[in-house]
């Protein structure tokens, strides 16, 4: 069994769809959650996804020797300041933040001698629903996790999160702090905040229940992320502020050029943007088909 | 039986599949199809969906009682001059082109005394796939099909048009012509724009290869709508282009509101813009469950 005592650090969506995995493996003895909200937890515990609670971070991660932080990306250096004292010689750490600059700064500042034990991770996989009802256990299956180990991490530590991934079905990999928020930015913080301006848009304009009627399904599937949970997007938002606003503004650039061919009634040149990017998309069908049979 | 010829000019998704539907609910005793590829027509026949084909406008349509146009917007006004002086006394003529004033202009300028039988048309549905093969009988079932009549249509031609959309199992309103292009610039035209500038900023990032490995469901739903035809997507483009531009500028303002909230650490604004948004979306989703059971 790869885990005694499992601490969960926020029993959401994530965090339940984690410990569901590991518990179905039969790969981890015990599970405690911790949170702020009671009624969150018991339900919880009903569901079968915790033994336990604990309201305060202390308690949950005392005895535990894998901790995972699921919680909202503005909450992290709090909970690893509350966590530090209490963790023990061996216990390795790690996250599920969707931006990991943010994260790893939080975690130099605070954690000290336990930062080798610490492993910045990033699951690509989600729902828009949040909340443990929400929560299965092959929400990983066949899909990425992303972990973005520092320098000082130890081969250890870095081994048993990766076998706790590769343990839900996913598929570990690892790339630098930098490069993964880069790259974050652009294939997912940057569509939703398209998908949110797109539907703010909409909203605004006049008779936007008239306009809302006329949508086909092109355009549920493109505003289908805008149902997400606007504080954790408020947070990624803040977190990966950098590569966000680069990715903004090269987004830019590329719908400039189809206006400026439509206003200049450029045929040549929106042909060609347009059955480049169709390539482009077909191409992305293609692999991810090869990588993922269970549908998008 | 509703229609004894009906003239499908241009046999691709829309056009095959309104054929298979009327024929599935033998409201359609033979269908005549045009083209410009016997290769594709030949297919067309094989897999039922038409009779017979020719391959000149003038023949196509010499005994049609039910002409419909389902050919890209940029060919309308060329083959409604062809068809012209071949259209039978009672003809109808319709068409399913997804902007609609360039088609009313081009039908004025070609028509003549056949204008009160040309009811433009709109079904709002449709797949990523294109062509013949593409085709189902239900593809409109439970969608939404908009015309835009004019003041000198016939009332009998409207009525012949709307029985026919509603045996395919359409729900079939009415808007005017300005109406329907300033709407569908909002939630069809604006959203592939957006979706056709997200893939190619994207693919001409370094790695690009590397970024799209990572992208996620999400990514996916964004932008399966740039798999779109790009040659049917210029069209509309040109077709709709006052109010495609007047869209994106107003689009531009709500990206605009996200990023100066980014780029200002303005969580209240941030937070606000996405709870709206979210808001009007999960409204959208209860709606558009209300209106068709299928699958979005």
């Amino acid at each position: 069994m790869l885990i005694q005592r499992l601490a969960i650090i926020g029993v959401g969506l994530i965090g339940g769809s984690l410990a569901r995995a590991l518990r179905q493996k039969r790969q981890c003895r015990s599970v405690v959650g911790f949170g702020r909200n009671p009624v969150h937890l018991d339900k919880a515990v009903e569901l079968g996804v915790i033994d336990e609670y604990s309201l305060t971070v202390a308690s949950a991660v005392r005895d535990a020797d894998m901790v995972v932080l699921a919680t909202p990306l503005d909450t992290t250096s709090r909970l690893l300041q509350a966590m530090r004292n209490y963790l023990g010689r061996d216990t390795v750490i790690t996250d599920v933040g969707s931006a990991k600059g943010s994260v790893v700064e939080a975690a130099r500042n605070t954690l000290g001698d336990c930062l080798p034990r610490f492993i910045p991770g990033h699951p690509i996989a989600g729902k828009e629903q949040s909340g443990v009802e929400a929560s299965v256990a092959d929400l990983f299956d066949s899909h990425r996790v992303i972990l973005t180990p520092l320098p000082e991490n130890s081969v250890q530590a870095l081994e048993r999160v990766t076998k706790m991934w590769e343990i839900t079905g996913a598929d570990v990999v690892q790339l630098d702090v930098e490069q993964h928020d880069e790259i974050l930015a652009a294939t997912s913080h940057l569509p939703h905040m398209l998908a949110y301006a797109l539907v703010d848009c909409l909203a605004g304009m006049k008779d936007s229940d008239e306009i809302f009627r006329f949508a086909a399904g092109g355009f549920a599937d493109f505003t289908r992320i805008a149902s997400s949970d606007p504080q954790m997007w408020h947070d990624i938002c803040i977190a990966n502020r950098q590569y966000l606003l680069s990715a903004l503004n090269h987004f830019d650039q590329h719908l400039n050029n189809i206006r400026q061919a439509i206003e200049n009634d450029d045929s040549k040149s929106l042909l060609k943007i347009f059955t480049r990017a169709k390539k482009a998309r077909d191409q992305f069908t293609r692999s991810s088909n090869r990588h993922n049979d269970a549908p998008e």
